[in-house]
């Protein structure tokens, strides 16, 4: 168990250590422990929030080299551990130079230092390539990308609204927007034309992107209509990057309803391929889109906690700097922040190193998956690439025990695609950045060992 | 201008800054500007909760030495000016000396890393004087106290939901508990006895102690049950101490109606008088009963945005450790604390020099109370004092008039008793540790200037 990456250590072994199973957990277990007041329903529900499927992997034994040879490796969770001796390095660099001055120690502006929101400004511009530069006061730097998202949609919508956004999707939306914040998912119903095996149908990034009469049919459906379209891009889980002209038009489309569109950049500074085109421009001065981004997988820093909303729309920021109150990023932190983006040479050297690294594994991955006849999708950006598996779908098995038998058999923790609302069983996404050097080639070993065993092939396992 | 206290200034220039009046923000205002979609009502009511004293005074122009020495002094910002020079040297010295590993740029435990908990329950267990040492798995550690008791009360309560707490008390609840989590307060209705002029009538604290009938029937008031009996102590705004047979009273009361007690002990370690007893002790094993802490006002780092929860009750840790995945505390961040919490050589030192600095700020403030002919709450702890400015009131002048007559004819910005829930006009909050040394003296030369200047002594302005 060397894992850094806790997320699924914390749901086993901390969020719920105290109880059997938390699942069960329900006001009439109350009755037979008196001295208990109640609780809310919320706050039950919020584990009912928590990904079902890491549950599942709940008994695991991980990877290490040492202790565990033959343990799990875990690719699912999407940090990028390829930059990791650059961003340490960097941040030791500049936290030995900083100086905490008196005004650091007190309250700060809710929506973050001005020095911060500086280099942010100047990072995004970079790497989301805008006409001219971010102004630092359309930013709301907070703690992490889903704080400063829930506030966004706290200021875009009120409790019980829907949002509209194509499946498959980031499995943690719903965690993010619907725990607090109160909103459904309401995912497009578009069949995916992904087993029309036509040449190369499933590499053809095309077949992914949203299509207006899918929306359209989705934002029909039901009583209430959707308040915001929100989309990720690059696309998580797809990876894909979506041109100009396709977004322009979702853009053209969703605010013509009367919609905001919300697009989560994340993976802005991780683009592998060609053709990345970011709606951080059209943010600076259309006030119905807004972008949202943070250091999380760029820089691979989600223990920094460092989220960031570009908006131009007042109405949506003056009540965005207010919430984030309740979410605010330390002075410390937005004083290193504000040392390590501002330090455009480092900055340049680093994206490229990142972009090469992560390009190198994205090649690795690839070659491997054509190795072992896994049909996969060609994207260019994100750290993850989506796979086709349900060859390997057992007679009348379901994802879920695929998924089972991936972890139990061939030692890969990937993200099933149910959990991203995808409709068809069968497909998962392999997080190809989520572990070192050497784990990375016993990863792609294992996947090696994935040929051969698709079912119906006579050569069963 | 030189306040580093910002909220003010964030408030008149930053949150509301593109707006010209952000309350006559609404729907309509869009028919005129037909491009933008609609944000939602709980976004414009955000605007609503902003405390209307501050937006009251948003054209006051602060002191500053030397372009502006008459201007007004902000003492209604509950920060400690006094250890700032002790904190400034302890962060530097603790942050040449850290060194940032490699695992603490992925994400963490969302409650907190476990160093940075150890060592916050330490501290807890010594300000709070615990019978044993807290346990760092009852901590939950969030981005200050606001985000710790806004999930905690997530966790206890569902929309809708009443909380209890005596008034007056601290303004910003309204907005903590208020605006995401969408609770309401309801105040105790208790006519308090300050009026009676019976010797010392004011100065006695117990005067103030809640009493069990009041809250009865607070509690029966209306159709619904409140589900948390919410307290300050050292208490906000009144800095009085309420004695252990006082708080055993409250909790048995509370928690035999099926209430939770949440005890926010945010003063803990500002005790000037005597007799401050915690809530913490009992928290760490009744699970009815939670103690809320952070470092904004004991260490003044209210910059540093840490806060902790204190519960023993597993069915609350839970949720709140998922749910503060939405308000964590960057890794360096909880590095600095667990460095400078851990240090308990100089931890002891530095409770005993800031108790000190804060007493000798009270005996002084308290001193020229007494020349200027200032009734005040004599008290125990917190950073603040109690002062009754009835007198002061003129014929027919409501307390918003004496407010902005204490900001431009004297110069002093104090917390006005109605933003507090104060039912009767003329209380205000004096924040003595607010300014450095300098500004403290003009401070209390301003408050010698309001000798004579009660109306109906025949000497009015």
């Amino acid at each position: 168990m060397k894992f850094p990456s806790l997320p699924l250590r914390s749901l086993a072994t901390h969020y719920l250590r105290p109880l059997s199973n938390p699942l069960q957990t329900n006001v009439a277990s109350f009755t037979t422990r008196t001295t208990l007041c109640a609780v809310s329903a919320r706050g039950e529900n919020v584990l009912n929030l928590l990904p079902q499927y890491l549950l599942d992997a709940g008994g695991v034994e991980f990877y290490d080299a040492k202790t565990s040879p033959d343990g799990c490796l875990q690719v699912s969770i999407a940090e990028n551990h390829c930059v990791a001796p650059f961003i340490v390095d960097k941040v030791n660099d500049v936290q030995r130079n900083s100086v905490f001055t008196p005004d650091m120690i007190y309250y700060q502006n809710t929506y973050g230092m001005k020095g911060c929101r500086e280099s942010m400004a100047g990072f995004m511009s970079t790497i989301m390539d805008t006409p001219s530069k971010v102004d630092p006061e359309q930013l709301v730097i907070g703690a992490g990308c889903n704080a400063v998202l829930e506030n966004l949609f706290m200021a875009l919508c009120d409790p019980g609204d829907e949002i509209l956004l194509p499946s498959p999707y980031y499995a943690t939306f719903s965690f993010d927007l619907g725990c607090r914040a109160g909103l459904k998912l309401r995912e497009t119903e578009r069949e995916w034309k992904v087993d029309e095996k036509e040449g190369d149908a499933l590499t053809r990034a095309s077949t992914y992107y949203p299509q207006i009469e899918d929306l359209e049919s989705a934002y029909q459906r039901g009583e209430k209509r959707p308040k915001v379209l929100l989309l990720t891009n690059p696309h998580n889980p797809l990876g894909i990057c979506m041109p100009k002209e396709v977004l322009d038009g979702l853009v053209e489309w969703a605010v013509g309803k009367g919609m905001h569109v919300v697009s989560d950049e994340i993976y802005a500074g991780s683009i592998h391929g060609e053709g990345f085109y970011s709606l951080a421009g059209e943010a600076t001065r259309n006030p119905n889109v807004h972008v949202v981004y943070a250091l999380s997988k760029d820089l691979g820093a989600s223990g920094l906690r460092v989220g960031a909303l570009l908006s131009s729309n007042e109405d949506v920021l003056a009540p965005v700097r207010k919430l984030n109150d309740l979410c605010q990023v330390s002075s410390t932190t937005q004083q290193l922040v504000e040392g390590m983006l501002g330090d455009k040479e480092w900055i340049a050297g680093f994206l490229k190193t990142n972009m090469g690294l992560v390009r190198r594994r994205y090649e690795r991955v690839v070659e491997v998956c054509k190795e072992a006849g896994i049909d996969y999708l060609e994207c260019d950006g994100g750290l993850f690439l989506w796979l086709d598996l349900r060859p390997w779908l057992g007679g009348g098995e379901g994802e879920k025990d695929l998924y089972l038998r991936l972890i139990r058999e061939h030692g890969l923790l990937m993200t099933p695609g149910e959990s991203m609302d995808m409709r068809e069983d069968g497909f998962f996404r392999l997080v190809f950045t989520a572990v070192g050097n050497a784990e990375f080639e016993i990863v792609l070993e294992r996947l090696r060992g994935l040929r051969g065993m698709k079912k119906g092939e006579g050569e069963g396992r």
